[in-house]
């Protein structure tokens, strides 16, 4: 009986939303009301209207009714009918809106520079179609009905027990399955810990690194959370500025701070070993808390291993990581291992009823992690990345001696020094041959002491792996202009920098 | 060159955090890294070890001695060795907590009540694995590699194509890509268009139905919104008081209101037309926006269109749906039709750089849209449901005729008006009887001065096809014995209600 229906008029065909009135029969008042949606533009050229038969049953007319009412439509040109083809909204004579539009496939950013060097975005072209399909075939196919309900606000267990354990081997997490939510990528992470204002699980001030990501200083101060730039020199931020309640003297009051511990972002160094106990004691001495930015953790080319920080005290540190970097931003898929107490707020300000990440791409991604696919993939673009590091540090060091590349063990950018007031126009030097890439300055906190750095963030991993070269070969011609001792830069003697400096 | 790596070493096996420190060779460093790893219980018990070979390339250390050293941690009984298993971390001999783990497939939903009748969920069975999955295989296998890039923060422009033409042949919303932005579902569209206190798109106080979700009216009250409840009668919602300023005395600088014009919820009519062009009327005069929650207005059952209101005046509607009840709440995707003056500020409320929806999930619905398979999974579903609230209102007319059935002209739940003073007594009959179900007072406003009405919202759509006659024999048992004219609830006598209450 459950199926039966399935072949019956009313469960064949698709939707179409009429309102029969007025004066006249039935199929007057069809045809009307059919004539007023394709004059409206509602029903937009192209539009196939459904079989008679299941029209005719939705709206509880006679078959013909439906078939004399297309007819007569077709008549005066409002509709089109084809074998085969089935009865549609005709085109119009005059090109709209909808003729004009933009081809789909193409994003701002595809449309936008001729080369891509901006840091942030893996190479898209290495994303594992092939394998994430099977394991997200695998996940719909094996998931009990159950999934397609209301779930649990935390995330899938699945996915967390996957994550614990990957993140345990490959980033020294001490992780367990409660105490890690789901969430829908870093910046949602700060959203549900700040919150609105009042409302959040942390409170501001927030210590964070002198430079940084100008979008979180953002989000933050929209939610009302006022943030203290650390600066940082050769040891990493200066976390003990927060024991002597300093922090460029408005540290006071500030019980929790956020750090990029791995690799500094953007500068690139990691957080010393001695800096690394300071701050956990800090905030256990304190009653503060360390929110863990891992971003891009999986990335590290040299031997020296970097693991999380929060492995020295999961009571203490937050720690937050993301598919964005390792795999693709577009998931939309994080995640937060958090210190007990703050689980069940975290996961109250989720929302009981709102689990933001499709479970499907949970259930999807733990497969993911539970076959070793992540780890394959991971290995796989952390070779291509280091390649291309290394063609990016050759071609610096054959082409443009003078300029120094740092933050080059781990991630997908490195910062190039530049000489003292030069990096504005290298910049615009860049954008106008179609290079797309960030100056230092655009992530300096507003309101750090350091002195400004001239500098470019290069992120290497964006370009597709043909158009890397061009893309090398542009900037070098931008850096011989505009950087070189002799260049045109207003201040051309090169800038040695202060080794304590980012 | 590109693939040459993907066979080497580096590119196999698994990444391990280890740091080796200390004193002795490398072997030793090694071996107490990894006995230190499996004894503090970072790594569990069966997690796999990476082949020798790609963690002697990952550490730079000679093949023989990681083979030593896992030698010497399975001889200590730390680590077990097995023909084609690889090495692992031995299992403990207490049971420790990874192994008192809830099965994962069982989340607390499915081992709650014996029989659900909770409304807001759909059929989990009737979830269409099959087509999305092609519709997930095609838009995965055709997308351009920019899709795996950072996005339009609106959403895809192929999905707000297709929601276009699907909102309007179906619901007759008035829609164009350019005015639609993808959220995670209505609570989304909520946060988004009321924000955190002073950043939101519009501000409160926001006036809402007498009766409604408890769930949003938290959501809006954590955004410091307050909420001012409309009366309910025959007609609908009473906002013929917005336009008198009155709204129970507290409708003052009242510009938005909140409704569920389709099928309201709970109590399940529709806004009647007159009231509809009231509602529009009032805010063309006065500058306000309706919020059009179309929950679920592709399941009615009748013949009488109930169109989008915003159809009207799609400069003063704003449309918000969500696949949550025509598909699964587990796909968190849903969507919002804007007035154009509102566009740009949502946008920038979702965040520049956060899409909150997977990417593939966009292109998915797109193809699911635009291929048919939404309208036939609608239109199957739709004849499921209205069974079922056929064999629900038989049922009741069979067994406790003096109960009244309303709302059921649409939608996956209906009201039975109890008599006054039993509400309670049936809630908690039914619990013990395992029927999880509400009582209509759980969505009435604390505020409203409406009189409270006895009555039980009964999801009709959550059981699975084989367990829904059992659960309505146990509804039918609670309503004979605590809700008969001669039973033994408080008040007996049957209450015939107002005609003009919902």
């Amino acid at each position: 009986m459950v199926d039966s229906w399935v072949n019956s008029a009313e469960a064949i065909g698709a939707d179409l939303h009429l309102e029969l009135a007025g004066q006249g029969g039935r199929r007057a008042a069809l045809t009307r009301a059919l004539r007023e949606a394709v004059r409206s533009g509602r029903l937009a050229p192209g539009t196939r209207l459904p079989p008679y038969r299941s029209l005719a049953a939705d709206l509880g007319v006679a078959r013909n009714t439906v078939a004399d009412a297309y007819a007569e439509l077709v008549a005066e040109g409002w509709l089109t009918a084809r074998q085969g083809s089935g009865t549609r909204v005709a085109p119009r004579g005059t090109p709209l809106r909808r003729a004009e539009r933009v081809p789909a496939a193409v994003s701002p950013r595809a449309r936008g520079p001729r080369h891509d060097l901006r840091q942030g975005t893996p190479d898209v072209s290495a994303f594992p179609r092939t394998a994430w399909l099977a394991s997200y075939r695998k996940a719909l196919q094996q998931a009990p009905n159950e999934v397609f309900g209301p779930g649990d606000p935390a995330g899938r267990r699945e996915l967390r027990e996957a994550l614990a354990e990957y993140l345990a081997r490959a980033r020294g997490v001490r992780a367990e399955p409660d105490r890690i939510v789901v969430c829908s990528g870093f910046a949602h992470a700060l959203r549900l810990l700040f919150g609105q204002g009042a409302g959040g699980v942390l409170r501001g001030p927030l210590a964070v690194e002198a430079y940084g990501l100008g979008f979180h200083r953002e989000l933050l101060s929209t939610a009302g959370v006022r943030t203290v730039p650390l600066p940082l020199d050769g040891q990493g931020a200066r976390v003990d500025l927060l024991e002597r309640g300093r922090a460029g003297g408005a540290g006071r009051g500030v019980r929790a701070v956020l750090l990029t511990p791995a690799h500094q972002f953007p500068t690139g160094g990691p957080l010393r070993a001695s800096r690394r106990s300071a701050v956990v004691d800090w905030a256990r001495t304190r009653g503060g808390v360390v929110l863990e930015d891992d971003y891009d953790g999986e990335f590290r080319y040299d031997r020296k291993p970097v693991g999380a920080l929060q492995g020295l005290d999961p009571e203490r540190v937050v720690y937050i990581g993301s598919v964005s970097k390792s795999l693709s931003p577009a998931l939309r898929l994080g995640w937060m291992v958090l210190p007990g107490r703050y689980v069940d707020e975290v996961v109250a300000a989720k929302g009981d009823r709102e689990g933001w990440v499709s479970v499907l791409d949970q259930l999807a991604l733990a497969d993911f992690l539970g076959c070793g696919a992540y780890d394959r993939h991971v290995r796989r673009t952390r070779q291509r990345y280091r390649a291309r590091r290394d063609r990016l540090v050759a071609a610096l060091a054959a082409r443009v001696p003078y300029v120094e590349v740092t933050g080059i063990a781990a991630g997908l950018h490195a910062v190039l020094r530049l000489p003292s007031g030069t990096e504005r126009s290298v910049v615009e030097a860049a954008a106008r041959r179609g290079i797309a890439l960030d100056g230092l300055s655009a992530f300096r906190h507003p309101g750090s002491e350091m002195p400004a750095r001239d500098g470019l963030v290069v992120g290497y991993a964006a370009p597709s792996e043909h158009a890397y070269g061009a893309a090398l070969d542009a900037l070098c011609e931008v850096l011989e202009a505009e950087a070189s001792p002799g260049g045109r830069g207003p201040e051309a003697p090169q800038d040695k920098g202060d080794p304590e400096a980012p």
